[in-house]
């Protein structure tokens, strides 16, 4: 059996998602699927329900994983839900169950999922010029102890293409 | 889209699994699978991989939710892997994961899940006479002030079709 | 500078507390502050409160590890709050917080931190006949794998001197 | 009971820690119990240990909240180990067990920490030129969103006075 690659998608929740970053995700989602790839999320509102409706929309399959107890919190185009019951510290699990990042704007949330991820040394790349708390950090390093940058990219395509570059053995 | 549901198999890791745990949990993993259900498992040794390994051999989707950071603990038979990095609490995250729980076995760590599953409210089905540490509550109260039975069960088909009826609408 | 033991105490929240469990419970946070230990509960109702309660009464010094996110949920006698957020997963924090555990009756969510301790081996002393969850592995094994026993006690005094003893190096 | 004041301070572990930034942790750590408060800190090297040992040097009362499961990881200084053995998402558990929160430069753990209390909306206040990740909004805004800023200081002592006042009913 092959695994599949899980790639995560991050970004802002309904508050603060403006329908650029919509857009930019449900593309993003399309290519994560058509690369035959997972599609992992938060599971919630804005870029979470943008990517993986592009994902399902080219029948990829997508899992959310929630802050809450309660798998229906999930939105409706998550084909696994992983409810958590341990609040906003989930972030820490979107970052552990990926393969590689992709950012899409964001907030504190998402620069709490990127440290995550960075941490634990996951390839990232960010879209530019979104207007998001991870904005001083794109282009280089989020700590200047370590030698990972996060990568920028354009357009969904480019930031997907980017991520399996670095994922490629 | 209608959501599959996401049945939680639990049991004793490699270490203390006696050959008919596993293969009652591979029983149970194929029936899974040919409900169209969702396997969940923890994603390690003993009636987890055979769980996964079953419902694999019959065209199921499986998801290991690990204790470890690294996503390569897990067995091979797992389709998605969610590492959890928070050690044996990730007992909690199975048990919030599932719709519906079948035991098979299992000492501290499935009871633990167990206790997990019951305090969430969890259906549970556990295969009778396996000399496990769930044992005292089978066909009976986990907790005397709690209304909610832990349904025994002779045979994984036994177990799979209860299960799916205590969570038929 | 020497390390104070830290002693967890484990039972019912308000809903199935009988009284006797309070005053049990009392009894043995005022045991634990006179022996020079920290006490650590889960900072809710029932039996945490009347052990923080106790443990206070006889100027000792009190930790809770609560499930919500809000410090203003722990009982009143708790010196030190750990607002957790992440629910009934908490119980292993618990767990792990502790040098060694005393059980006072309890339910499904006494069962679950019981397992919790078992599995990282903390020595456990449980006070016998309380009608609990507990009971099936009073003076005997959690799980037949390991060799560690869940030692009965009678009293809250016998209780605390008997997990000294077993903590004393 | 009057409940103490908790205040975390944060930022670099032994790798990456200047000598100065310890020098500052150590009068803070100082600062805090002098005002009466627990000093909480994530109980590891580095930033960690100075504050702690800053505070017990000030008879302070100390926690450290560390990634592992056994206590014994926690430095000298933390007269409590809450050991949580669920790895670096334990930053969550900092962050909600603060009152207010100090930032004595650091890495992307650090920012990690902050995001997790800015979420749950803590007041913070971070030394300014440690060449920390959380630079970018020191006088600034994490997340543009939100209303809430981390408000800069200069020196051990201004840093614990502008807390205090933030925390001052």
């Amino acid at each position: 059996m092959v695994k599949k690659r899980q790639i995560l998608v991050i970004g802002n929740n309904t508050k603060g998602c403006l329908p650029n970053h919509e857009k930019i995700a449900y593309e993003v989602g399309v290519e994560i699927a058509k690369s035959g790839s997972v599609l992992i999320c938060g599971g919630l509102g804005g870029v979470m329900t943008a990517a993986a409706h592009g994902a399902k929309d080219a029948n990829g399959l997508t899992v959310g994983i929630i802050p809450q107890n309660d798998p229906s919190e999930a939105n409706e185009f998550c084909d696994i839900v992983i409810p958590t019951g341990m609040g906003l510290a989930r972030d820490f699990l979107n970052a552990l169950s990926a393969d590689g990042v992709i950012i899409v704007g964001g907030g504190s949330g998402t620069l709490s999922e990127t440290c995550a991820a960075y941490m634990h040394k996951k390839p990232m790349v960010a879209i530019r010029n979104l207007n998001s708390s991870v904005d001083p950090y794109i282009d280089g390093y989020l700590d200047h102890r370590e030698n990972i940058k996060i990568v920028g990219a354009d357009t969904p395509q480019e930031a997907v293409q980017k991520i399996l570059e670095l994922l490629s053995p």
